[in-house]
């Protein structure tokens, strides 16, 4: 059985132990929603492998909190150790950045904070490490949004205890010519797709990306070719030439504006959008935000990746990453969390909640 | 036993009917040795399965004619067939454009022609439809250049009856950009090796190719993108992007003139030549390519793609294509042959050498 109230550094270690890599998560769940249950204080809803506990204080704002229960897979590096790096002390191991370290902070406080100023809805879910359809937040959010219904969400994803607002969208395109073929000898009867694609690669070398202030936060963009191939063989004049793009665009942008403006930058050519993901605005101008951010204190950063805040803000409620870890070492195999920064986060989450 | 006596369009189709392809020429290669070594006006040289007849009557001037004798495989096109398209008799099946008419004319020629006006090397050989490497007229040229010696070469490949003169050189050449992997949600750490082949294909795309007049004859040049690659996954900033183009270039232009030429249009760029083939003059300021060109009728033209006169245009000698056939035809399952053109050239090559 977990024991809450322990303390979060102890707690993080005791749960990393319990291996949950995504589809095996059952146990680590059941364990937490044991824990959960013996909290009067609580409301206690399993769905799945998802545990979600709130309180019903009748405050006037509700704030959820949500971290993923799986990791990626072992690799030799569980059970956790303490390791002491230059006189600091790590947790070390599979999941204590990504992101058990996290999850230990809100189990800690769920079980501490009975009377916190806003009601809470801890969200402990599983499946964030594969495939986006099998994500518990995608089948919650189809199945049942009102459990995931808040003001405001933090998600405790690794953000070495900064608070880190919303995330940008992302797409892809193939930007398309088409050509004629023809053997090489012989050039001028064909048309070169190749060369056509000439006018692709400028406007992606001269093009300035944005940087976009939302809600406080300045989101830098990037308008990338990722891929580009063409060609037929050697003594042939190709007739196909395709640039995959990848735009990453603010969230104050919407995915069929991206898409406009992609449209626009290649206009003339064949554009086939291949995957959208929009953004998260960070909602640093509500005063739920503003107060969070000046409890847990530093400067809030922009996301540039996209995370779960995404699913949140996609159902019109402002949400922030902030948890303790580095994300550079997360699904690394010396991913280590330091010890500092969990009793930081709960620190952080503490003032803010109380 | 071969019937040298018969006709050119019999002999087509009788050789045509003897499996020959490419490192199964034996047979066939016994068989002419058989039938002009039964003719006392020609010396007669056997070196692996290629066959060299030559007359030795003191004349001041020496011609080679050289055919190769192998065929692409067979794909349910042989035996050959008769058939009539619009009123015009062709022999239908593989080997009938490339070459084996031309072949058959040549052998019918050695046989007839017991004092021409000029001393003929007749060359039959193998191994041209594989890499150059297998080919005969390499092996030749290596150990007995003495075999090819001539004023003037004429290879019988398709050409519709036509006199196509020398051949571009052709080379093909890696255009290579680096840049720095990174993560595209932070492509500005970044730098994109494909935007920076923005200028590679810009040059491509407004280069104009020279048509350059040597020895009479315009030779189009082209310089064109053959394949282009770059690309790690869809959210990572490309390291590398490659770009092959494939140059022809005129026959006076030499190897390192071509390569000192693409050096040129992509100063700036890493480049890597990956393939060199030099081409051939058309020789056709010789007095003895005039009087052919007179003899046979029509116009000269350029041979774009490359073929083996380059060989005898290495060794100095002036070679021009000259044949029955469509070479748009060359390997097509549909391959077949005009019993007019045949006729033809025969009738040309006679006129010329008597």
């Amino acid at each position: 059985m977990l024991d809450l109230t322990s303390n979060a550094v102890d707690l993080t270690r005791a749960i990393c132990d319990i291996p949950s890599v995504s589809g095996d998560e059952g146990h680590l769940a059941d364990l937490i929603e044991e824990a959960v249950r013996a909290l009067p204080h609580l409301e206690v809803i399993r769905d799945g492998d998802t545990v979600i506990a709130r309180t019903n204080l009748g405050r006037a704002r509700r704030v959820a909190i949500a971290g993923h229960i799986d990791t990626v897979p072992i690799n030799g590096n569980v059970p956790t150790r303490t390791v002491d790096i230059d006189g600091e002390e790590f947790i070390w191991g599979r999941g204590t950045v990504d992101m058990k370290a996290g999850v230990a902070v809100q189990l800690t406080l769920a079980a501490d904070l009975v009377a916190p100023k806003a009601d809470i809805t801890w969200i402990w879910y599983d499946h964030e490490e594969v495939a986006a359809a099998l994500n518990a937040l995608t089948r919650i959010a189809a199945t049942r949004a009102d459990l995931l219904a808040a003001d405001f969400a933090i998600l405790g994803e690794p953000s070495n205890g900064q608070v880190e607002g919303g995330c940008n969208g992302h797409m892809r395109a193939i930007i398309r010519t088409h050509g004629v073929r023809s053997h090489s000898a012989r050039s001028w009867i064909g048309e070169n797709a190749i060369h056509k694609a000439a006018p692709i690669l400028e406007r992606l070398a001269a093009y300035t990306a944005r940087e976009v202030p939302v809600d406080g936060l300045v989101y830098r963009e990037g308008l990338n070719a990722v891929r580009i191939t063409g060609g037929v063989a050697g003594n042939v004049i190709p007739d196909l030439c395709e640039v995959e793009v990848n735009y990453r665009f603010a969230p104050s942008r919407s995915g069929a504006e991206a898409e406009e403006h992609v449209r626009e930058v290649f206009e003339g050519f064949e554009v086939e959008v291949i995957d959208m993901a929009e953004g998260a605005r960070p909602g640093l101008d509500d005063p739920l935000a503003q107060e969070f951010v000046a409890a847990v204190g530093g400067t809030a950063q922009p996301k540039y990746g996209w995370t779960d805040v995404a699913r949140f803000s996609a159902l019109g409620i402002p949400a922030v990453n902030y948890g303790p870890g580095d994300p550079q070492l997360a699904h690394h195999d010396e991913e280590r969390v330091a010890v500092a920064q969990i009793r930081d986060v709960e620190r952080g989450l503490r003032a803010w909640l109380t």
